[in-house]
């Protein structure tokens, strides 16, 4: 029935998008796009509307209906959930339906006692014009139709069909064609495997692995090595992290190397800054000779693999005054009016022991492919996975350009981007490929900063863009909540970090014991900071080892903690107590009211020094639970078993005993009641 | 400087735009657009941006500077405001400012006591390089500052410059190429004639203009005419409306014509609904007989102008079965199994008196056509505004180019759109051209309603595509709240409708009379309804004449009611108090912290019934008061004035005296306050 006129519909608005359709929207295998779009066309018609999404390397588009989800404001929304990487494209495309309009006018004529021959006779007239082409059985279905209308019966108007025999509905929407179709633009979605958005990392010093006092020294004898970290990683296993991640291991540069605690003067001793990189032993692409060779790196890979762990390095883009880079390229620095190099600085601060790359130099294209070799050189020693030290640092079409040509090569290399700083520039980066980013989570402390800061990032747009990573400390960073805090402040975080976002990360082995001491500087800074001299720890204290890897085994087997997007917060009466609940995203459709699956409820107590308590008020529905009805909690922590009832069961919590609970809710089938006698 | 590396620059989310561009920003002349945009690089730098429009038919570019409105978020605003009409363009454009990053951290270096010679000489060398080309004068500035600089002066650094002497800075920015910048996309903003924002709209039926008692009749002895809407111009000149807009003039048909309240039997003389168009006297370039001719249409249309009037028409594109293009153009309809033509329904519901035209038939673009002809027919008869019945049920695509054809010829041609329907479908008949829209207002009803909706209307996104239009009632609606309401409601909705609004109407002489008899039918319909017989007002009686011609005078003379944009609300703790403020666009910097200017203060009392009074909460910042000092209130309704002073003042308002203040708000300054005994 198109007769050439321009299209009636209107489609705008499409989610998700990042930027207008710029950047891809980010997924990973397994989690759902639930898409949306505003789209409405003049007059009264009924709108057939379909989500059409496309797998990649395939020419061909699957289509999904999409349902009216705000009729008055004329939203539709559908689902499609990716099950193989790389880019998957979608659009929503929306046709006039003629026959559907006519079926409901003709059931509304019906319904008030009209005649509606006329309208039958229109209807039959449509099925048979399109029985006149397409499959043979389908024109036997649309004639047989057809017959039926004629003959005065208008059953086939609101028929829902059956699978084996589509209705004539179905059979006029499957015969719309694409050119009469009003059609969104194409997004595109970059679908990464499951570790790019649930991951759980442990940084460590590899110079750091020689246990036992607190000397500090860089003589052979005292100073770990990577065959060291090979040996710390059946303790990082048992933890159950699955990335662990080296700050940079290569050669260090003499020229104002740092001392400890950051002073200006290092004694000949004094291992210096890791992040000072290079010095006549070679650059980023050489290992520190105290450390080991490249190929204890490629062992020091093999055997993570082994134990289900992936190596992460750091990539600091920077050099030391003693960088070979400094004397073969000194065109990718620039220069003083004296002719010496600049070195970095934050005025009045000077870092004369750090030479930035010039990204704006002439010679940038010549710099941008030393860099990815760089990373080549390490994807080729068994790295899968990158820490890159202050992006925002760089141009952001470097690392678009950088991160897309990675993946060409690999598409499962993971990129995380350690940029604190404004959130524009943090998402940007995210934008321009980072797959996880660095977050405000360390500094976010009180029930609702964590609850505002939570649910943005775990919900569109930014969930879309940017996969946030929890850190409660970092090498740089000891936050004033966790200045000469105890042990049990450090658990809180711990249990934060691992249940809210589905990446996090600790910097151990100090977090796990607690290292609390502050530099006394007035800033968020560690005494004795580890990038300034080797530690020896004492692994054998008091310790988060039996909460860490208690936690990270529940974080493996609860696939609710698998995802970031699935939050929901719950009231409680108590300002310490902060309760969140997340769900697997299982599911063809994002109806609200369907039954969400696998609920995993957190409690935390924010207190580490005072038990805490309150009736908490549960959302229910948001946990899949029937109030009417006890339900069963399991505290995976404890392993406590919990029957409550209810909006209001009473939770307290003792920081001694525990941070919080982390409780698999379930509910038996009504059958299956204990009044039964079966439970 | 530039070295052909890529741009470090993002610029995004640009504000105002209209569906990311599609369709234009909408302005009059002199309505400011303030811009605002997204823009960070990478790094430390300081960034120069610049807000770079031109006018229509321009060549070149005006760069206005944009500065940093929320720097957390990387927000820069800026402004210009257009002062002709048509099509402008801006975009935002941006630079790393290597000059101001250098010269900022020298500053800090200094305060730091730190030697900075070296960075004078980096900045000489930089203004050195750009002396060697340009402008004469701007070398020499440009040289002399750079020796300044080598001989250890920082001076030119922080340089503020003069009108007559442009500092380094300055300097250094003119000479950013275009090239080496980041720019945001262009956006397009139409801009209008004032009318298209402000307007008020008086509607009569011309059959009903001759004046006496309740006779119901076409007879012609009864019927008023074309030239009776001439004699009536004296009567809507001094009421001090600018536009008069008449329901369809044309030949109306026999067919199922309709009687009194909507029966569905006419009488022998029972005259039919003007929106049944065409007879056998000709369709939508004809005139009813019983009205007059084409040649009093002209005639009407110098007698307004004269008056300082508008002529508007309706255009209802659907036909009465007697049409002449039913016979001559069967094509343009849809036809029934039949072959009879299809009617307009709303099934049940059934309007076999009217046929739509059938927009998807496959001789749409004759049909477009022979609208557009419609269309310029009435142009060359001097109509300048044209009120288009039911938008919505005509496609989106027809109005973009209908409306862009006749503005082709006249783009001042003024188009208000009828569509009483969901958000996204009025919204989208006014970014398809659309100059103004009928609204939710004849339903907002209490002070939460009309605050919400008012707010909504008068800022972005809203107001940049879509201007507003507020009616009390139409000949389709008197509204629940309307029905069988004292005149005193019908003033307080004139009131708000004419203040909350840049535009409005009225539908007379009914309104101003307070015909406010509903049919009855359990609908918001008038008894005895102008669509379906002739009415005979007596305009002698009680009416609201006068405070119509108040307020459209003061409308036309405080410029701060000319606009929908700067609406402010105040508090007032009373629900029937409704209280704001409006002021003029001046200044060239949308910076909160200007002076606001022209402001008028308007204190409605929503209850037609009762007094009502409150101690006002007044956001004196936003009249531009200082509160430490009194501060004049004229009310231009009632000519009082009253001398005010602090947040709090009480008002008291009487329906039976004036349903609200319309308030001159002004503030001697101080040199000039009563204590110098000059007030």
């Amino acid at each position: 029935m198109p007769t050439g006129a321009p299209n009636r519909i209107v489609v705008a608005a499409v989610t998700p998008s990042v930027d207008g359709g710029r950047y891809p929207v980010k997924r990973v295998v397994g989690e759902p796009v639930d898409a949306s779009a505003t789209v409405f066309a003049d007059g009264h018609d009924e709108l057939w509307v379909v989500l059409s999404h496309q797998p990649p390397d395939e020419k061909g588009w699957v289509d999904v209906p999409m349902r009216a989800t705000n009729p008055g404001l004329d939203r539709w929304g559908g689902r499609f959930t990716p099950r193989v990487r790389g880019i998957h494209r979608f659009k929503v495309v929306a046709w006039v339906d003629h026959f559907s309009s006519l079926a409901h006018g003709t059931a509304r004529k019906l319904a008030a006692g009209q005649d509606v021959r006329s309208e039958l006779l229109q209807a039959a007239t449509m099925l048979e014009t399109l029985a006149t082409s397409g499959p043979r059985r389908e024109a036997e279905l649309l004639t047989a139709a057809a017959s039926r209308l004629r003959a005065g019966d208008p059953t086939d108007l609101d028929d829902p069909g059956a699978p084996d025999r589509p209705s004539a509905t179905e059979l006029y929407r499957r015969r719309l064609r694409r050119a009469d179709a009003a059609s969104s633009r194409v997004v595109e979605v970059l679908v990464e495997r499951e570790r790019a958005a649930f991951s759980a990392w442990y940084e460590l010093f590899p110079r750091s692995t020689v246990t036992g006092g607190g000397v500090r020294s860089s003589t052979p004898a005292t100073t770990g090595t990577l065959r060291g970290v090979i040996d710390r990683l059946d303790y990082v296993g048992d933890l159950g992290f699955d990335i662990v991640y080296l700050p940079p291991i290569h050669p260090i540069g003499r020229s104002f190397r740092k001392g400890p605690n950051n002073a200006t003067q290092a004694g000949p001793d004094d291992p210096g800054s890791p992040w000072a990189i290079g010095g006549p032993e070679g650059g980023h692409t050489a290992v520190h000779p105290q450390l080991g060779t490249v190929d204890d790196v490629k062992a020091l890979a093999v055997a993570a693999q082994e134990n289900g762990i992936e190596l992460a390095l750091d990539l600091a883009f920077q050099c030391s005054p003693d960088h070979p880079w400094v004397t073969e390229h000194p065109e990718w620095f620039r220069h003083r009016p004296d002719g010496s190099i600049q070195y970095a600085e934050n005025p009045p601060k000077k870092y004369q022991d750090i030479y930035p790359l010039d990204f704006e130099t002439s010679a940038w294209h010549e710099l941008w492919e030393a860099l990815l070799d760089v990373v080549e050189f390490w994807m080729d020693a068994g790295v899968t996975v990158f820490r890159v030290d202050n992006p925002h640092t760089k141009p952001f079409a470097f690392w678009e350009w950088l991160i897309e040509r990675v993946h060409r090569r690999d598409p499962d290399v993971i990129f995380l981007s350690e940029a604190f700083t404004r959130p524009e520039v943090m998402h940007q980066l995210a934008r321009c490929g980072f797959t996880q980013s660095y977050t405000y989570f360390t500094w976010r402390v009180s029930k609702p900063e964590l609850v505002e800061y939570a649910l943005e990032v775990s919900t569109s747009p930014s969930a879309d863009e940017f996969r946030p990573s929890f850190w409660p400390t970092t090498p740089d960073i000891l936050p004033w909540h966790l200045q000469d805090a105890p042990l049990e402040a450090f658990a809180v975080r711990h249990l934060l970090a691992a249940t809210l976002s589905a990446s996090y990360g600790v910097y151990g082995p100090g977090f796990e014991l607690g290292d609390n001491r502050p530099a006394g500087n007035g800033k968020e800074e560690f005494a004795d900071s580890e990038k300034y001299e080797v530690r020896h720890w004492d692994l054998t204290g008091p310790s988060l080892r039996d909460q860490i890897s208690r936690v990270n085994r529940i974080r493996n087997e609860q696939l609710a903690l698998h995802t970031t997007r699935t939050l929901h917060v719950h009231d409680a009466p108590n300002d310490q107590l902060l309760v969140y609940s997340k769900t697997t995203h299982d599911g063809p459709d994002p109806d609200p009211a369907a039954p969400h699956r696998n609920p995993v409820l957190c409690v935390v107590n924010l207190d580490p020094r005072s038990a805490q308590a309150a009736l908490l008020d549960l959302d229910l529905v948001a946990l899949g639970v029937d109030p009417s009805r006890p339900y069963q909690v399991h505290d995976l922590l404890s392993d406590q078993h919990y029957t409550w009832q209810g909006h209001h069961p009473y939770v307290e919590l003792h920081p001694s005993e525990q941070p919080g609970h982390v409780l698999r809710v379930s509910q038996l089938p009504e059958a299956l009641l204990p009044h039964d006698g079966l439970a």
